[in-house]
């Protein structure tokens, strides 16, 4: 098996020795081998910088909107390779619709946003000239335009395909070239689709590179942005480097939280919120089987409905069919693989301190059109802790399909145990009780960076607690990394440069007019 | 002499111990002692997060405007005390003129903005729904919230006033309780501007904490924010720290820079550009004694222009009178003290590889109403370094009264000139040729928070190179510490968090509306 190509300075080149083996989510089988070794990443970086600035540079921020649509087309076209390989990761169809569409769909989102709200230059003149003096004659306003770095995005395995366009999108807007390191488990993905769009891409717009990336934070400074997904950990020790502490270097973190869903006490079985609390709960569990940095982790049930909301969940549970993702009637694939699957069964663990397993056996699964022995299934998992004052619901995150079930007794004590989260990407209220949503919802806005309403109403379009989108900021405070992506244009405007400019207004004119 | 009190959990209390003296930047005498020994911190966290966001948290941002404006107006009505307290520091007329009335003044500026474009209302709705689906029953919108923490703001020695309230207003508005915490040498400035405010405050809405906080970022998390102004090394040491890394705490860092005023080619001397940039030039060496982060530390000057640049910055100079702020004629003032002097002494001495003094001499002086050898009294130095690749020149501030002068050949040179500085707050344009103008600031732009270009036409309105404004961002990138303060309603903004809200539009609609 050979070592997965990195695609550096327009070529795609292989990194050295051994690698770290890459097995199938399915049947254990080699799929690749991941090195970075003796890449040169200063190569990289110095490619990035002179051709893809330059290159980029030369673009206005609609050509780069036709750009980037272009690329998202070429995935179009060829998204049924991007499916199977995403099988290869565990991924069943549904699973790959979230990730390789669902990226698509962003980049897609991007160009239309830009083409609409970009002006047709290389920079952005932010507001109208502010007087600064009462004769007319000074004024000030502020630009918006290109940093002279490069934009380094750092993924996570989940989606290797989304979680690249979805920053590549906003960057290529800004002009910033892009680095990618895709993470181990799930680059081979991220390398085919890089494969689809490079040429697409002005030179020097898209560099990929797999494996380690020893260094290459030393070569970072004031101009460039990291933009990193994954673990809280990894988050802290990325944001320690001095290319950020020292230098200044931007760095946004998207990391993983503990996510709640709230159910209101008007939605009592019966009601359509009870069912659709049911059915959101079980979508996010079995979902990418529950790998979803959005995922319910705290499900917060009136301690009146807990046994109803168990029953319901265990009801819909039971019609779940894990197995290999192309294999008939197969809703939930298995994890991206061992080494996960063992990280999710000490989570579960930990979590078994303060919570009782309802639903599911973290040890034993039944598998269909694969081999459980050799591949990473999991069983859903629904938990209930009735003490709800334990550390571990609230901090204890397993990255799988693992929820736990929280009964609480009234909306005073609700938004304390929701704070205690310490920062979620997504929450969301399941109730058609405005009022009972209202304050939940202003109780948790500021520890959350989206929180969704779901209701008999809303429901039929509703695009559900998991799935952040592209018009809206994606990111949260404190454990969820304290960043912001998406949000349409804001994403684009958060990578350029504001500078106040003061000075006449005949000046300002000239400065800031398209040549 | 008396340990200097801060002002925590609303009530004056002195830290234990000896203290760090506090010497008169003229006489040497002691004005006071700095200790924060033994202060509660926990507590003084804990009120702010339970007293000061449960009383801010009753006002809109419209009822915190007048508050504001009522802290301003206090101030300005005792404004004497406080020329009074800073002449102590070293601070002419003029000096004390750029804190205490810029502060006043830029609290001033954030009520009549808040008063102008923040609604009646405890959050902020920043767009109209937004549709996320064709039959119009789902949208999502962003709203602004005030988060559940606190603003603890780390201010620089230079600007005890001005740098307090330009962090306190946004704060205020944001309805984010504030911990300030001065810097040592004009604490007791800070502390008194605090006496003449905090009963126009709510409770808690304001702390002040004298002397070293150990232990204080332990107690901040995801939900605070960290407002830092001073050195690049503090800025790294503070960001390095896990309530940023881990916990996410925002954090904010202006830092001093090697903020660059460029001539253009075309003043020759005679125009008036040459004059302007001439008395710029002196005007920033000279205002707090060059103690300013915004302050031009490199004089771009073109190459056959040097010489007459060297003799007409020095027949300015020669008319500057050092000496006591408040005697007769006297144009600057000491620096804060004595270690400031020797600091800046030793960063003259690391120029001085690169460049030779060609006015002033950093080892004497002429003082007019005081005792040179007691106060911190240092001449204005003028530099010139003809070899412009030497690293010094880019590289060591001299916080003090200190500018370098720099030949540059062409254009293209100067634009990678510029950017050695690797991030700056400030830079200014002195020409009256657009197209020169223009060029330079696009490819500074990047490379700075704040860009004034001067001629002219806009000179006798100018607020000038070094003075930041309320309505204009305020940081830079890199060296600059990357961060962004002021910028009229923007650092309000920054300091709420954002969050994306998803459901039915009437829903939403009931949310967002005041009670």
């Amino acid at each position: 098996m050979s070592t997965l190509e990195s695609y550096l300075e327009g070529a795609w080149r292989a990194g050295g020795g051994e690698g770290v083996p890459v097995a199938d989510a399915v049947t254990g089988e080699l799929v690749t081998r991941v090195s970075g070794e003796g890449l040169d990443l200063a190569a990289a970086v110095a490619y990035a910088r002179r051709t893809g600035l330059a290159a980029l540079g030369e673009l206005t921020f609609l050509q780069r909107a036709a750009v980037l649509k272009s690329a998202a087309l070429a995935l179009q076209e060829r998204r049924q390779e991007l499916y199977e390989l995403s099988a290869r990761a565990g991924a069943t169809r549904r699973d790959a619709a979230v990730d390789v569409d669902g990226g698509i769909g962003t980049a897609l989102v991007y160009a239309s946003l830009a083409r609409k709200g970009l002006p047709d230059h290389t920079l952005i003149v932010e507001d109208d000239p502010i007087p600064l003096g009462r004769g007319g004659t000074f004024a000030g306003r502020h630009v918006l335009t290109t940093p002279r770095g490069l934009s380094l995005q750092i993924n996570a395995f989940n989606f290797p395909v989304w979680g690249m366009l979805e920053k590549l999108a906003p960057a290529l807007l800004a002009g910033l070239p892009t680095i990618v390191k895709p993470a181990t488990p799930t680059a081979y993905i991220a390398a085919h689709a890089v494969r689809i769009i490079a040429d697409a891409l002005p030179p020097g717009a898209i560099q990929l590179v797999a494996g380690s990336v020893p260094g290459l934070f030393d070569l970072l400074g004031g101009q460039d942005h990291i933009g990193f997904t994954g673990s809280a950990a990894t988050a802290a020790r990325l944001r320690s480097d001095p290319a950020v502490t020292r230098r200044s270097a931007r760095f946004n973190a998207e990391a993983d939280s503990l996510n709640c869903s709230v159910l209101g006490p008007d939605a009592v079985p019966g009601e359509p919120e009870f069912d659709l609390f049911a059915d959101a709960l079980v979508t996010e569990m079995t979902v990418k089987a529950g790998q979803k940095c959005t995922a319910i982790r705290r499900a917060f049930v009136p301690a009146n409905l807990a046994d109803a909301v168990c029953e319901a969940v265990a009801a819909r549970l039971a019609r779940v069919v894990v197995g290999a993702p192309d294999a008939d009637g197969v809703t939930m694939g298995p994890l991206v693989g061992l080494a996960q699957r063992e990280d999710v069964r000490a989570a579960v663990a930990r979590l078994a301190r303060a919570a009782s397993v309802v639903c599911g056996d973290p040890d034993k699964v039944e598998v269909v059109g694969a081999d459980a022995g050799r591949g990473a299934f999991l069983s859903p998992l629904l938990l209930r802790a009735d003490d709800v004052d334990r550390p571990e619901p609230h901090d204890v995150e397993a990255f799988g399909p693992v929820c736990t079930l929280l009964p609480y007794r009234d909306a005073a004590g609700l938004n304390e145990l929701i704070a205690r989260g310490e920062g979620s990407l997504a929450g969301s209220v399941v109730s058609y009780d405005a009022d009972f949503v209202r304050n939940v919802v202003l109780g948790a806005a500021a520890h959350h960076g989206r929180l969704l309403v779901l209701d008999r109403d809303s429901a039929g379009e509703s695009t559900g607690h998991g799935t952040p989108m592209p018009q809206l900021v994606h990111g949260g405070p404190g454990r969820a990394g304290g960043g912001e992506e998406e949000g349409g244009l804001r994403a684009v405007h958060a990578l350029l440069r504001r500078t106040a400019l003061q000075g006449g207004p005949a000046m300002l004119d000239t400065i800031t007019s398209k040549e």
